[in-house]
């Protein structure tokens, strides 16, 4: 076979690998969006049939014979093709590592335990879970063992999640940011500043924020052509290629805030779903790069614009337009202060932007040290209270309240915490350079969010996942991540804020 | 291998075999009801690879092998399984005369088909969808040619659609419904009886028909834990299981009763497939019998329930509490009345329970015809515009309102609509007999709908697709099919309506 037949034949098994795990993720999508819970066990069973042909695609000997040959002729290739064949190569290999039987048995294994996880969570319940929890943690622990890895156990994980990352780089960046916003926390608690953000908890009608959430996805440059936003328990993002990008939110009747920043958090996964260049669609870097890169973009829209005194001055006028009753006495820099208030919250979600990384440092060592056989999952509960105390310095009344709030771990997703985290830091870095190039208050202040929208599209979404995340920081900032931007951006908001 | 081995063998196929299936259902639900409209040409192509996988795993050798055993040990089985092998044989046997090929191609075909005629329909454009129905009617006729028939080739189609079923029996059926309707038909066009529906049109707020929708459902006896409405362009109704049972809805924002029927009919489809005995569920049985059966249910509850007077004396009041300014004069005589105008309608879905039948029998001889080689495709909008002419004394002035106004054709389903009139018939037989053993006016004047869904589902529902419809009627009704009993019920209803 030439060259180019082992190229054609390459385009081949990406597009089949890349159909079996659309169907598989607009399955796992419909059994989460839609499907009505006494079904979700039988459904579970049915995407680990779709998912194990899936993996057998990706695990052939055609593809790995196919991808050998065109690593060794990596030079006569293109860019995006010399980006797809060593991202579906590095996948590849690490699946043939695996069983099948392990690998089939796991990904019905993980929606079995998100439906448990669903039901502890609502009645409360962690021994109904904690099976579950064991299982997600056993069954990930086998197939980093097969994965392979250097130093720690964990470190399969957190390179599958954000290619290049260690414990040993976490623990540093994790101690700048907490050596950096320890101090701030403390000095808020003590700041004679009270902040009023009573307004938020009124009856706010369902239908309206729904049309609200729109509005915001409209205004954000999301295309209501090409995606939607759905309901599920735990709002989520997902995306079959350019043209079908699904956000899904959770209500809740009595505040609006949530739908705020939900929108504004899986609306900014959606806009990278949806920017990448066209050309890109359909191959294994159509897509948004890494988790950590995605939650840049996520919390940048969240917290950058969201949490800025300028964008609620555009803002907030829209907004009353769905709740003019509600929100009557509401001015822009009230708005402003009541979802900066800084304070000590249990569930991660409604945390503030300087106590969030607190929230996730606590899961980083939690999931580190259980993968490291430190702490056994039948303590995790404990730990959990106890880190909180230590951390935040209050604890959780129910595991609702603590261990049971995040979806994460139910699905076997580890690694993923410190995304969140690793994404505030990307933000500020690249936001301060964004910050130089755009008049960044002044596009905000008259709503000229297009302005940001395409700062973001030509310097970070319209590669897909054609670079490492470190080559795109360098690309974007000239520099390494570096803790510094998220410790001065904080240090500054809340300093002013709270006059410290 | 034993007896006990194929058996279980037969079970771990048949479990296999339908999880493909529901993942190809859930994937086709989601292409119509959820996906945005410039991602169905890719997602098209995503669901021929899982059907293509589907038919794999229904053709394939041990398929076969165990199939071909147990038949011969039919004897063994018990009545389940003895019917599972039936009808798993049945599909098996006609899908292994198909070439693989022709399936796949003919999968994705249908999906990209049904796309264009989407597109065609709200832009009124019969060019574009043309060469997409010739498709659609060339890959049928091929894979009737592979199955086999006696007879006329379309005894192919209708034999799938409903078991046993010929162009023989159906002439003959049909004739005695025009028959019996067409003189009725002509009087009621010189009744000087004047209908006054005016109340129908006006604006209706689509969140509200949602609620009465949920409403319906629920007095229906719909488990709404167990399915759910959603929307579509043209509703329809699928089922994975007996607890995920899905509805779609079309709603329209100038008048409330489409609402109320498409909920009736589709809720009558739900119904049967959320209450056949659980011991069936996960087979081949599991489900309704054949598409005449079922539409029987759906326009049982659309036509027998929801075109009863009694039944507007409970329902009216209820449905007045969604619309207390809009529909505040209207009385249950009234909405009687309106329900039951009979006309000339272009819109099969909008035609009243007389006249309907017309609708289907056009289509079943436009089909019948080309099938059988008298009738080109291309003729097809002019010879539909001609029979209208001739049944119903009406033409439409455009392909929209025309041979456009129907999903069916789009997605290859031929042998189809004779279903609809064929259920009018089952329905008027053994609604003639649950009439005998159930107070039916009371049950609907009281509300008491439980006592109509208990007959139906100890009578009907509970066999699932056990035996066949012809095994059915005759235990239901003690004779086979026949046209007079709707006759018999229109003739009844239609005299005193308008007074002939």
């Amino acid at each position: 076979m030439t060259f180019q037949e082992h190229l054609d034949r390459f385009h081949q098994l990406q597009h089949t690998y890349l159909s079996w795990r659309d169907a598989t993720q607009v399955l796992s999508w419909d059994w989460r969006a839609m499907t009505p819970k006494k079904a979700s066990t039988a459904r579970a069973d049915v995407i680990g049939l779709v998912s194990a042909k899936e993996n057998e695609v990706l695990c052939s000997e055609d593809m790995v014979k196919t991808l050998d040959y065109l690593t060794e002729h990596a030079d006569q290739l293109g860019e995006v093709d010399r980006a797809c064949v060593r991202l579906l190569k590095r996948d590849c290999d690490r699946a043939r590592r695996v069983p099948v039987e392990l690998f089939n048995e796991f990904a019905v294994l993980q929606h079995r335990s998100e439906a448990a996880w669903e039901e502890a969570k609502r009645t409360d319940n962690w021994p109904l879970y904690a099976p579950h929890l064991e299982n997600m943690f056993t069954y990930t622990r086998r197939m980093m063992d097969c994965w392979g890895y250097e130093g720690s156990p964990y470190n399969a994980m957190l390179g599958y999640c954000e290619e290049g990352m260690t414990t040993e780089i976490l623990d540093g960046l994790f101690r700048d940011v907490r050596d950096g916003i320890t101090p701030l926390v403390s000095k808020v608690a003590a700041s004679p500043v009270e902040i009023d953000d009573s307004f938020r908890f009124q009856r706010f009608d369902v239908e309206q924020q729904k049309k609200m959430a729109n509005m915001l996805l409209a205004e954000m440059g999301f295309d209501l052509t090409r995606g939607f936003i759905a309901e599920s328990e735990h709002p989520y993002t997902t995306s079959f290629g350019l043209d079908d990008v699904r956000l899904t939110n959770h209500y809740h009747d009595d505040q609006f805030i949530p739908a705020v920043f939900t929108t504004l958090h899986e609306g900014g996964h959606g806009l990278y779903e949806q920017s990448y260049d066209r050309s890109l669609n359909g191959t294994m870097v159509g897509g948004g790069l890494t988790s950590g890169m995605h939650e840049s973009v996520s919390r940048f829209w969240e917290n950058i614009v969201g949490r800025d005194r300028a964008f609620w001055e555009y803002m907030l006028p829209k907004i009353q337009a769905y709740f003019p009753q509600e929100l009557k006495d509401v001015t822009p820099e009230g708005m402003y202060r009541a979802v900066n208030k800084s304070g000590r919250s249990l569930l991660r979600m409604e945390a503030d932007e300087l106590t969030y990384n607190l929230h996730i440092i606590l899961r980083y060592e939690l999931e580190r040290d259980v993968f490291e056989g430190r702490v056994q999952v039948k303590d995790l509960p404990r730990l959990w209270k106890e880190k909180m105390e230590a951390y935040l310095g209050i604890v959780p009344a129910d595991d609702r309240t603590g261990i049971l709030q995040d979806i994460q771990w139910s699905m076997g997703q580890f690694g993923y915490f410190p995304a969140y985290a690793l994404g505030n830091m990307y933000n500020a870095q690249y936001s301060a350079r964004l910050k130089k190039e755009v008049d960044f208050e002044g596009a905000l202040r008259q709503g000229n969010l297009a302005a940001i929208y395409n700062w973001k599209r030509d310097n970070l979404y319209r590669y897909g996942a054609l670079y490492t995340p470190d080559e795109l920081m360098r690309k974007v900032t000239g520099e390494s991540l570096s803790a510094k931007y998220l410790v001065e951006h904080l240090t500054r908001k809340f300093t002013e804020l709270y006059e410290l």
